[in-house]
């Protein structure tokens, strides 16, 4: 990964701020031949745009996906077909709101990368969070809805798993669920749970962090390698470059700490249909590296939003000490977005790995 | 990362199996002026090394290094200098057991790469572990002894936070500890009780995975990048790039999501030295992808070592069901190890961003 | 290199095709401060736009640039500020004649890359040239606006030094005849020369091949590595990488194979200023890879157009025998409009030269 | 191309300088189950090897490579099989003369990467050319043996075509006396000139360049890209990549300046096997940057060797003006030896391209 760019045969580069005309991306080394609509994409960017309940930001942005580049069309006047050049996709900046700056603009809220962003480029772009907005996520989700027909047969979902302190049941887990309720929750007993939980959050002004699990299934074996392009790392690499997020796990994660050798071993048998069957996945589909056919499974954590209605010490850029209260519109937990961005990013790992794998061994 | 290489303008690219003649590394792109002896990169390589206590496997390896290019000697014999050009590392393998392999070559070990490999790649050198070997880690280690030099003033340190069930008392830490036990554990309330476990585990012919935090003190604000080369993404897939690593977290990771955003936020004053000072380092020293100037805290998950003495079930290349028991030295608990491993991976990522950091803005 | 991006440092991505609703390019790692207008980028656009003479294509476009992310704006309303995020460009098309190109979808016409699309992606977008077309050099022109601003004191120019079989008289090369005659041609007395001769081949249908030479001033010693990432290398890559051009040198090029090592080497003394001076440029400003503080020299040979008004004998995509002749706008000298278009391909690889010894050495 | 790194999917690093103990390479990403031998890759190595005859320089070194990693061995003892784990091969430096480098230490060699290396690295080892050694070279004729056998049916054959003012008749070309005289020429008649006019050169003490050219046989359609993967792009990044080279052309090349869009057609008719056959190859069998199933053929210039006996006005690191005649083991022609070495770039450009078209497009 370099500057702004992740993926190697699968690239995607991502410009854009949430306050310029308009963010993007250049989806390059997509092969040619893939099959797409503007419906379809804007479907992926639908799950992740704001203002859809009370419990995310109440930003308001059609975030309507133009695709303008790398594609012919087909007759049915809908349909688009990769040509293998690359796919330029953007999406226009609508709800700017103009407001008076001049405040946020010399003051660092504490948790954002106000302070870093000065100490690293000496200028700063403060409308809206420039650069680190999570507007910048929508040119993901674009991206990630070419990746997701990249890999024959693959199936990428997410849901969330933890807001706060409040966990789901995994007993209660039902893929069904996870599209009937505002925070992609696959456990319907407890989506009530969470709805009073952030109430009281949003109205405190306060924000929580969360944990999303996404997962990826059809998968073949063989995707990824032993040293530095393990799948795994790569899968990790992409979540981690996600706004916010803190931490990520790939199976049973940070919980194989706790356990022994004999717990920990997927063991494997002959399934009926003559293809191996592995007895449990704590490794998360993937061993040494390499994909081994069991479904992808990884976590990451979110932290709370920075935004927050209470008051913080914090310094300005003149050196003084001082007071910052972010107002304006409030995200009690950022993390529910990141539902479709998880899946995104998981998407395009894949997406990547199998054109490499392919290039290498030609075994696909 | 691609292939065998990472890293962007510090670039370490390892190579070499376990029972090959050698295996190493080169170091692309360090700066020129670098001084160093070979003296001091044997130091962290001997930390890594195999059979210094009954706890880590009993391979028996001089891993002496060599230094093949890159440098000037200096008059004294001893000091070399780099000039900027590659730095070729190389570690002969001198333990290799002939033994017969016939067995295992066929057989494919649960938890381990062996299916994956031969997924992949339809052939596998099942010689020792092949690439997967923890052998590749010593190249990894000299590659860090270099990026220990690049930024001015860091310093770079690691210890085992948990092992298996157990973990460290933290208000116990101290670091002069860490090097007076074979586990690198800081706290020392905590080593006779690891010892106890750790025989426990060893004599039952199992295994146990374990948690390492690693540290980074003396880095400037301002490196990293705010969307795809985060700081704490690259260094999070170079620990994930490390052999049975599961889970990375940045600064307070997965507890960030239980948490609200008063409490996670690093408020910040003014300090009597007229600098920024930040009164809590949830952040672990990024925000936004960016160094804080704080400490850089990292943790990573070691799963248990998938060789363990009971049977486990499996299958075979012909695809015959087969049950597999791993003879040969036994490693309870490869996490101990990974301690100087993760050290070196956390040192090389910070090397490459000081590069990088200088290179777009100038301002170092 | 890889697929649509260059530069290591200093990264340009450019996506678009000409039929598609526009095209452009994110320039990657731009330092941040770096002061610029949109009126300076459309000057150098300007000056690769067609229709400006009857000896290039009389396509009409207004080719006009729109920043889309990365900068500031200065209090002036016109000054921006890059801030170390991707400038994205944009170049909207807007000369697009619908026509009838069923012809053509299925007629290879010889010299172009018809056949080859096909056979690489089994499909092409067939309307003017796809990702072939000339047109996307203007996203490199853009990018190459930025470019210039980066090395301190860098002046790049260009001039054509032959067209077919005439070449300009060295000894009257003046730069400030570059801008007045439609050739960018130094030399006054070779400009009414080639108008005739230009004159002839463009009645004629016929189109003929072009050298451009350019030339950086300002570059200081150092820029540049031994083996791989050699100036000259990026250099002749970044040209090679131009539509249409077959060849490559730097300073006296092909010639040096002709001399013997006294006349070739470039000698050294030191100037009334105690800097180094050389007594002649054979090597083009460029030793062992790495820039000398002369005046870097390029020049690159492009072939004919191969859009001519004779019928050629070529087949069909069904694998027909046909005879092909190309109707539409004809460029008879598409050699004309490369030099903006060198010139902006030496200026990005010097960029990103200048950045990556900064980040390697600290040296600047 | 980054440092010391060529090749996107077939990548390879070399590292070394030619008075350290070796020098080596590291190929990544070459495909499992590829079969070679050392002797095959000794063969290629030794048609470089220096002392063959009075023509190139009289160092003496056995070029002896090894292959340290990578491979699994065959039961014939012989045959190594690639697992697809990096190949890391090593060249060790025997004839390392020992001698008072203290004059050459601070004088700058016109011609020379001296002083060049000095305003770079600020340090320079300055025994025997350094990185800047022709030695270096043997790194990528091994190399080259392995991307030799990536593209099924490939040939890759070289010659020289022009020592100084002299050049060879084209009627009289014949591979087969390539192997038969000191010179890769491919016209008999030309051997004696050339005998006739370097024993001048050499006796004189001074030098000359030449011009060689190298073909690649056997290539498919579809290799390459249209914009900046641009395969002519990378083979000529390759090629000018090699120590002293000053210019690259593909196919016609400068040639093509001077002819007309008629002239530089090449026409296509269907061959009698119903493939589509060209009747000529102007292009250099590359359309729009991709591969057309012709042979792809590429010409570079190589300046004539710096070192040689007439003194030449220079300065020292100090300041002094110094006049330096470059004593020691003398190479009247480096360009014989770039032969193979233009041979290993063309192949490792092909195999990379190769694996990259089957990784985008999976149509290999």
């Amino acid at each position: 990964m370099s500057h702004n760019t992740f993926g190697h045969l699968f690239r995607v580069t991502t410009w854009g701020e949430s306050h310029g005309p308009a963010l993007g991306c250049v989806v390059d080394g997509c092969p040619p031949g893939i099959e797409f609509t503007v419906a379809e994409l804007q479907h992926w960017l639908d799950r992740r745009k704001p203002g859809q309940s009370r419990f995310v930001t109440q930003r308001r942005e059609a975030d309507a996906v133009k695709v303008l580049s790398g594609f012919m069309p087909k007759d049915d006047g809908e349909t688009l077909v990769t040509t293998g050049t690359p796919v330029s996709m953007m999406i226009e900046n609508t709800d700017q709101r103009s407001k008076d700056y001049s405040e946020i603009a010399r003051r660092y809220r504490p948790g954002h990368a106000d302070y870093t962003y000065d100490a690293k480029y000496g200028i700063r772009d403060y409308r809206g969070g420039g650069r680190s907005s999570a507007r910048e996520t929508a040119a993901r989700v674009a991206a990630g809805g070419l990746a997701r027909k990249i890999v024959p047969g693959m199936t990428v979902r997410g849901a969330l798993v933890q807001i706060g302190t409040i966990s789901v049941n995994r007993d209660n887990w039902n893929w069904e669920n996870v599209a009937d309720n505002p925070f992609f929750c696959p456990d319907a007993d407890t989506v009530p749970r969470w709805e009073d939980y952030l109430d009281d959050v949003r109205k405190a002004g306060s924000s929580v962090g969360a944990i999303i699990e996404v997962i990826a299934e059809g998968i073949p074996a063989g995707l990824g390698a032993p040293v530095y392009a393990k799948l795994d790392q790569d899968i990790a690499s992409n979540l981690m470059s996600i706004n916010a997020v803190k931490g990520v796990e790939i199976g049973n994660g940070f919980g194989a700490a706790s356990i022994t050798g004999e717990e920990n071993a997927d063991e494997m048998r002959m399934g009926a249909d003559g293809n191996p069957v592995f007895l449990s996945n704590n490794s998360g589909g993937i061993a040494g590296g390499i994909s081994t056919g069991q479904p992808i499974v990884a976590r990451f954590a979110v932290k709370p939003t920075s935004s927050i209605l209470t008051e913080r010490r914090s310094i300005d850029a003149d050196g003084n000490e001082v007071d910052v209260r972010t107002k304006g519109r409030h995200d009690p937990c950022v993390g529910i977005r990141a539902v479709p961005i998880g899946e995104a990013m998981l998407a395009c790992a894949l997406a990547d790995h199998y054109l490499r794998h392919r290039g290498q061994t030609g075994r696909l």
